[in-house]
C-alpha cells in the first residue's frame, strides 16, 4: 500500500509500504477514506524536531474496518469508524477518568504501541488499530460524503477546540477570547458558541479564516496583536478582559497575550502544543486569580458527544477544510498549509 | 493608641502611634478585640522585602465599630465585625465577580488607600476600616469568647484554605493531597473535608501540626518531602496521584510537589504566595492535561458562607491558634511563629 513518509524538512512523500496485518487479537485494519494534515505536522515538517530517520506521519483520519482481530468486540468489518489521534484501552484508570491521552497502554499513531510493534501513521491508504475497541469510534450508518469532512474534524481538531473550551469553563454567557484562527482555533469558536457563550472575539488578520470565525460564532474579530490586541479585547469586554481565553497556538508571545486578556478570577484553556517553553509566570496568575488549564485533548473522551451534533447537523466543523487534494498530492497538501493558502487540508484515499 | 510596627529583620515593636480618625464619609473605626500573626508576616521579618522605612503590619482582626462616617449603611457602633485582610467596594466589576482581592478601588492594610490616605494594619488597638460596607461583614450578634479564635481564621486562613479547595475543584468523593502544614493548609484540610472529600493526606512532618490535621479530617499523613513524598502519596492513591493538590506553602519545591503528586487531568490550587518565582512548567502541565488555579483568596466571597458554619459548630477552624499573647508581647507571637514553636498566635488587645 502507500502511505505518508517525513523525510526531512520540507521532504514528505508518498510511499509504498507493507501493507498492515492484524499483529494482536485486539487489532483491526481500517481502509482510510480520508486523512488530513495537521498544524502539529508542520513542525517536524519545518525543521523543528524533524526525525533524523524517514517516519511515517500522520495522525487524523476516518475509514472502513475491513478485519478485525479476535476478540474484538464493538466494531466489525464494513463499520465507518473515526480515530482519535491517541491510542487507548478505554479501560485503565485514566481513560476512566476521561483523560484517553494518559491511557497506561496508549500509543501514538506513526510511532510504536506498548509491545514495540508498529504502529502505522494516518495519513496512508490502510492502518492497524491497536486496542481498537477503546480507541475507534463507529458511526450508526455509513455516511454521506457530504458528511466526511465534519466526521474527519472528530479526530483531532474540534475536539481539541472543545478541550480548550471547557478548560476554560466556557458556559451560557460567557465572554470569550479565541487567540489563534488555524483549524483549532476556529473550532474553539465553534465549541464556544455550542456551550452558550454569549461573546466570542475571535482574533485573526487572515479574511478567510475570520469569515469561518463568524460562521462558526465569532461575535467579534480582533486584527490587532500583542499590546494593541489586549487593549481591543479590553475595549470590547468593558475594561476588564474575557472570562475565557483559549490559547490555540502555543507560543510565549500567544500564551502571554491571552493572559493579559483574561479578567480576574478568569481561565485560560490552551491547546497550543508548547513549543518549546514557555513557562508560566506564575505571580501574575496569582495576583489576578488566573487559573490555567487544557493540554493535549483527550478527544476520545468528547468523540460520542461531538459525533451526535455533527450527525444532526447541529454543527458543521468540517468548513474548516478548504483544500481537498488526492492522497498522492500529500506534498502539495503539507505546502499549502505551510505557506497558509489553506486553513486545513483534506486527503482523499 | 498602640499598633505593631516592624522596624527592621527580626524588629517588630508595639508602638505609641496617633488615634485612627474617620477620614472620608464611608469609613468606620474598629475598636480591635483580637488580632493575629500571618506566616506571610514572617516573610518581611525575615528579611525578605522588608520595607526600607518603619511600616505597620498585620492583616488579620475582629472587633467593634466604635464609630461610623456619614454614608455608612450597614454597619453600626457596637456591632461585632470580621475584617477580610483585603479592603474591597463590593460593588465594582471584579467585587461582584466575587474576585474582591482585585477591587477596582482596594487598598491592602498597613498601606495606603485610592486616595493615598493611610490604611491602618491589623495588629493594634484601633484600626481605621475605608469602604466598610462592602469590607466588613458583621456577626448577629456579639459571640462568645470561645467562638473568637474561628472567626478571626475568617479574616484569612480559613477563607485562603478553602480557595485553594474551590481553585482545585475538591468535591465529594475526591482524592485530596494538602502540601504545607501552616495554618492556612492545615485550614485546606478542614475546607476539604467540609466540601465532602473523601481522602485527604495531609503533607507534615510536625506531631502537633498532624494532630489538627487529624482533628480537621486528614485521612492520611505523609511525612515525607520531595520525591519520596510524591511517591507515598501515589502509593496510598493507587499509583496515580490525587484528584486536587493543594499548595499552601509557595517554594519551587512545594509546587513541584504539588503537580508531581496530581493524576492526570486533575488539579493544582495554589494559594502559597509565590516567593520570588517560581515560573510554571507548562509542558509537564500540557502532557498530563493538569490544570493550575488559585491566587490571593477572596476570603470576602467566602465570609457569610463560612461564617455561618462557626457560628452552628459545624468547622472550628479556631484549632489552628496555639498561642495567645497579649498585644503587647506581640514580637514573642512573631518569634514564636519563626520558630516554629506556635503553628499560629492570636493576639489579644
Amino acid at each position: 500500500m502507500r502511505a505518508t513518509v517525513l523525510y526531512g524538512p520540507r521532504d514528505v512523500r508518498l510511499d509504498e509500504v507493507p501493507d498492515p496485518k492484524i499483529l494482536r487479537s485486539t487489532d483491526v485494519l481500517v481502509r482510510v477514506t480520508a486523512a488530513c494534515v495537521c498544524g502539529s505536522d508542520l513542525w517536524p515538517y519545518r525543521g523543528v524536531n524533524t526525525p533524523p530517520e524517514p517516519k511515517r506521519i500522520g495522525h487524523e483520519f476516518v475509514g472502513t474496518v475491513d478485519e478485525v482481530g479476535s476478540e474484538v468486540r464493538t466494531v466489525k468489518p464494513g463499520d465507518f469508524v473515526i480515530a482519535p489521534f491517541a491510542v487507548s484501552d478505554g479501560t485503565c484508570v485514566h481513560c476512566r477518568n476521561g483523560i484517553h491521552t494518559s491511557c497506561a497502554h496508549g500509543a501514538w499513531w506513526g510511532s510504536e504501541d506498548e509491545f514495540g510493534l508498529p504502529v502505522d501513521g494516518g495519513q496512508g491508504e490502510a492502518v492497524r488499530v491497536p486496542m481498537a475497541d477503546g480507541t475507534l469510534v463507529t458511526t450508526p450508518e455509513r455516511p454521506d460524503d457530504a458528511m466526511l469532512p465534519s466526521l474527519l474534524t472528530l479526530s483531532d481538531v474540534m475536539g481539541t477546540g472543545h478541550h480548550a473550551a471547557l478548560a476554560a469553563e466556557v458556559r451560557a454567557g460567557s465572554t470569550v477570547v479565541v487567540v489563534g484562527d488555524g483549524a483549532v482555533g476556529l473550532c474553539a469558536v465553534l465549541a464556544s458558541r455550542r456551550l452558550g457563550a454569549e461573546r466570542i472575539i475571535a482574533m485573526s488578520r487572515h479574511a478567510d479564516r475570520q469569515a469561518v470565525a463568524r460562521e462558526f460564532g465569532a461575535t467579534d474579530i480582533v486584527s490587532e496583536r500583542g499590546e494593541e490586541g489586549v487593549e481591543r479585547v479590553k475595549e470590547l469586554l468593558g475594561g476588564i478582559g474575557a472570562d475565557a481565553v483559549l490559547e490555540c497556538v502555543g507560543t510565549e508571545e500567544s500564551m502571554r497575550q491571552s493572559l493579559d486578556s483574561t479578567r480576574p478570577g478568569g481561565r485560560v484553556g490552551y491547546v497550543g502544543v508548547p513549543n518549546g517553553g514557555p513557562e508560566l509566570p506564575i505571580r501574575k496568575m496569582f495576583g489576578d486569580n488566573i487559573t490555567v488549564g487544557g493540554g493535549v485533548a483527550p478527544v476520545r473522551a468528547y468523540l460520542p458527544e461531538l459525533l451526535a451534533d455533527v450527525l444532526t447537523g447541529t454543527i458543521d466543523p468540517g468548513r474548516v477544510f478548504d483544500l481537498e487534494l488526492p492522497l498522492d498530492k500529500v506534498a502539495e497538501g503539507y505546502a499549502a498549509m505551510d505557506e497558509r493558502r489553506s486553513i486545513k487540508t483534506l486527503l482523499r484515499t
